[in-house]
């Protein structure tokens, strides 16, 4: 026995245990995975929902080397009770309503088990059929839910590929985009290529044009406004195009969004693409978030239009249920992305390939390496079904809408945007926070409240609920204002949490706004300091309260 | 009770059951797909290696659109035995020695289940600091067991990252130099910028470089000859360097690989570096399959020269029994990656961030999410401890010199190139062919055989082997001659694998060289074209035979 195998006798022949893999190892610790987890699900909502650690926290409690001998399963797992969920930020607690939702599932977790477990490495039809295979049948599936056009399926000679994310869809789209322009116009000119979005596009947009050589100097960022609701006018996107053309640029390619990260706005696809067709640009639609929501009919309109575009992608591991990272790509022409991005070496020649009867999915994505990604879309999809995953989303989108009546009904609240899909923007108006100022002054103060101040008391708010961990949102800024965003999707959240959620908003309002007052009475100051947080920052509230 | 949820009576009070997240259903269906996976270990050996499925097998069987109500797991189960298992290429058969292996192992696959299970998004510290915060001393503990300089720990002001391939590690790094070359001479002179590597580099350094808009012309294969056992020449290197300047072009980058992929191959580090500082080139060191063995003193010297380096990385999905996708990558100066990749929208804000005293990772990669991809490192250092994980590296060396050993002892054979690592590259060799093609001749024919004769044979024993479904090896072609790889690393792989392997290569080469004669005899042609497979073309043997 040298440390590495053991001789086992089992089922009455001999067996040597093989520390990596063996069956029965594999079981018993696989086992005791799953029951940690089932524990961590019946126990998330009691963790803070934002971690509470401060940096560096980790180092400090783990050693300096990784140990020379191994360790027992049941020691790792109390140090990943006592050590790592501390540090983690719960996004499957059903009180995180931060950024976009990472909707796990049993069958998007157990799926991607499934893939590590088979552990094949798919970069051609060859290295094996069933992964590929899979992927082209399950995205055929969910082209399908999404009522897109055929031409984006493979038996319209268009098609679908999983990516880890959605930057590295607009990554591989605009490669394919700029090597089918330069092949025309020459390399020299790759200085010259023009890239579009809005200043609501996500900034994946921004680091993949750069990535893939685009000047920075000539990623526009085209401003939108709230009048409409910071979808991006197609006019503007002409006058853009056209300025660009004037100075002697070549328009390339167009990044549209389907919910934008802000605000989960939405350009208008059908305008777009028309004016992207008379310069011959690329159109690639980016719905990370709420293409997922796009499987439901009265949903599908926001994606009218997608049948004029290039390409068009979505995050499954947003909302659709499959565990990070499953990013879904169609294109329209996938001999442009095998163009840009295939490569032949010997060592990976093989008749099947030869045969051009299969798809090699490494000519499709940037790397050559991939996952089994397919696997867990297919068990959430046969798992649920598609109209339970139609009704899970429903159902999250209803909750939105609650939230966004219960902050309707509290005068003191403003929704700063209107609500698409999960997304509810809300921030404390600026009226509420003149009022609170001045409803005890008895002096004659010019009443007045400004923009920073308003901003200063909402992130104020969000800070303070955030740092009690009962519940998570984040927040952005759109034409100035500071928005509290509340988005809901993780897998486990029901009505109560959404309840319960406002009910927090509105205490911490409560306490944040009740140490508001016209600094023309200094009592209050005075008689609320021992109480006010020291992680206010006091400059916040002198911005709040103004010149008096 | 509406299909969504169900009512239960759970631990005496009421439970609403979540079909996504219920934790009593997801450890029921957690240990089912535990089962099937310790199944499948226990029986994967008698599954042909590589799949036998013919293309489109897939589509045939399944149904042409995603179910409307839900499917149980049972039967989910039974589907992945019948349809997806024969449509796998078995990667963690003991009997696959194809490309590079992928070592998968318990800690490696539990890693990524509770990975999954968290399904935290960790773009930044803030959005899970344990994920961030688990990857930086991971990543300095794995630089000591290679015995990386302290410029690449973070303690050193280097660092380590985790991305999902080498192709990702090679892309952002030559984003990074890059920039920082093109901060200094002006955008518009991305055309003039040279990126090196040697014929033997691997193609996702090609693939990466145009991606990052390098003109395809000035992407360098050096080429490479038998007497350097196919390493760069540092000479070759310099004098492509002095040619490129000559034209007036900038060179960038050099990709320097230990272990290339066709017969592990290892370039001069040092000395290829101590060039590159003569023009300000960024080395980056590919090592991405022999890199995991680095952490055998015995082997470490393959990476000296890394010190000058200013960038390395391998694959711990490859060989550290770690799931697929694993990529460790450590830079010099991480600041060059941050300018290049940094974004900071509005929505990602946060105190931390803005603290600077934290790693936010999204920045040191292509993507903005990421997975949790440390916990299966951290799961595979600690449960095998650092010694063994050598151990079973050294095994696998072990295995692939007793393979040499054998092939050495037939005179049928020879091994075209020295082994590194645990890549055998051997073939049928022209001698043996030549004998036996004229060993029953009895004329006076002119005795030969040309290069492509011996390179058919040798494809037609491996087409033959790998048809068997036995075991499955991939090939190569080194200086214009077909070689077979046998690359030991399958986690489940044993002497006896590797004996039995050599086995039937004998009997496949026995067959396949009994069907060789000299065609001025016709006997043999009509005595065995019955038992000849319709699978080999019989071109192939008509050009072993050649003019008589």
């Amino acid at each position: 026995m040298d440390g590495l195998e053991s001789k086992h006798h089992l089922n009455g022949s001999m067996f040597t245990k093989n520390p990596l893999l063996d069956p029965e190892e594999f079981r018993r610790q696989g086992y005791m995975v799953i029951d940690f987890l089932a524990d961590y699900y019946r126990n998330v909502e009691k963790y803070p929902v934002r971690s509470q650690v401060k940096p560096g926290y980790l180092r400090e409690r783990l050693p300096e080397s990784a140990p020379s001998d191994p360790e027992p399963i049941e020691t790792i797992l109390e140090d990943v009770q006592n050590e790592i969920i501390p540090g983690l930020t719960h996004w499957q607690s059903p009180n995180h309503f931060a950024y976009f939702p990472s909707s796990a599932s049993i069958a998007g977790i157990l799926g991607e088990t499934l893939a590590a477990g088979f552990d094949v490495v798919g970069f051609n039809w060859m290295s094996s059929p069933a992964a590929t295979e899979l992927e082209t049948i399950v995205m055929d599936w969910l082209a399908q839910m999404l009522s897109l056009p055929k031409s984006f399926m493979f038996a319209g000679n268009g098609g679908g590929v999983l990516l880890g994310t959605t930057c590295e869809a607009i990554l591989t789209t605009i490669v394919a985009a700029r090597d089918r322009v330069l092949h025309r116009i020459g390399r020299e000119s790759i200085h010259k290529l023009v890239v579009y979005g809005s200043d609501q596009t996500h900034c994946s947009f921004h680091k993949s044009a750069k990535i893939a050589g685009i000047h920075p100097n000539n990623i526009r960022k085209i401003k939108t406004t709230k009048s409409h609701a910071f979808g991006l006018a197609p006019e503007s996107f002409r006058l853009a195009i056209e300025e660009d053309l004037e100075l002697g640029l070549v328009p390339l390619y167009l990044c549209a969004t389907v919910g934008t990260t802000s605000t989960a706005a939405i350009d208008p696809l059908g305008p777009l693409c028309d004016v992207a067709k008379d310069y011959r640009i690329w159109v690639h639609i980016d719905a990370a978030y709420a293409g997922n929501a796009c499987i439901c009919p009265e949903f599908r309109q926001y994606i009218d239009g997608v049948e004029k575009a290039d390409s068009f992608s979505f995050n499954a591991h947003k909302w659709f249920f499959t565990t990070l990272d499953c990013c879904c790509l169609w294109v329209k022409d996938p001999n442009a992305l095998v163009k840009a991005l295939s490569t032949s070496p010997e060592y990976l020649r093989n008749k099947a390939t030869d045969s051009k009867q299969v798809v090699d999915y490494k000519d499709w994505q940037i790397a050559l390496s991939r996952r089994f990604r397919a696997l867990k879309l297919w068990l959430v999809l046969r798992s649920y079904g598609a109209s339970n995953i139609r009704n899970f989303i429903r159902k999250h989108v209803d909750m939105a809408v609650l939230f966004q009546g219960l902050v309707a009904k509290d005068e003191r609240f403003e929704i700063v945007v209107p609500r698409f899909f999960a997304v509810v923007c809300f921030r404390v108006s600026p009226a509420a926070i003149l009022k609170q100022l001045y409803s005890s002054c008895h002096q004659h103060c010019p009443k007045s409240v400004g923009d920073d101040s308003v901003n200063d008391v909402n992130q104020e708010l969000l800070e303070s609920i955030n740092a009690g961990g009962r519940m998570y949102m984040t927040h952005s800024v759109v034409d100035g204002a500071f928005v509290i965003r509340f988005a809901v999707g993780a897998s486990l959240t029901e009505r109560r949490h959404v309840i319960s959620a406002w009910l927090i908003v509105q205490e911490h309002a409560h306490a944040i706004l009740g140490r508001k007052n016209c600094p023309c009475s200094s009592a209050p100051c005075e008689r609320e300091a021992s109480s006010v947080s020291s992680s206010l920052p006091i400059h916040s509230i002198l911005n709040v309260i103004g010149p008096c």
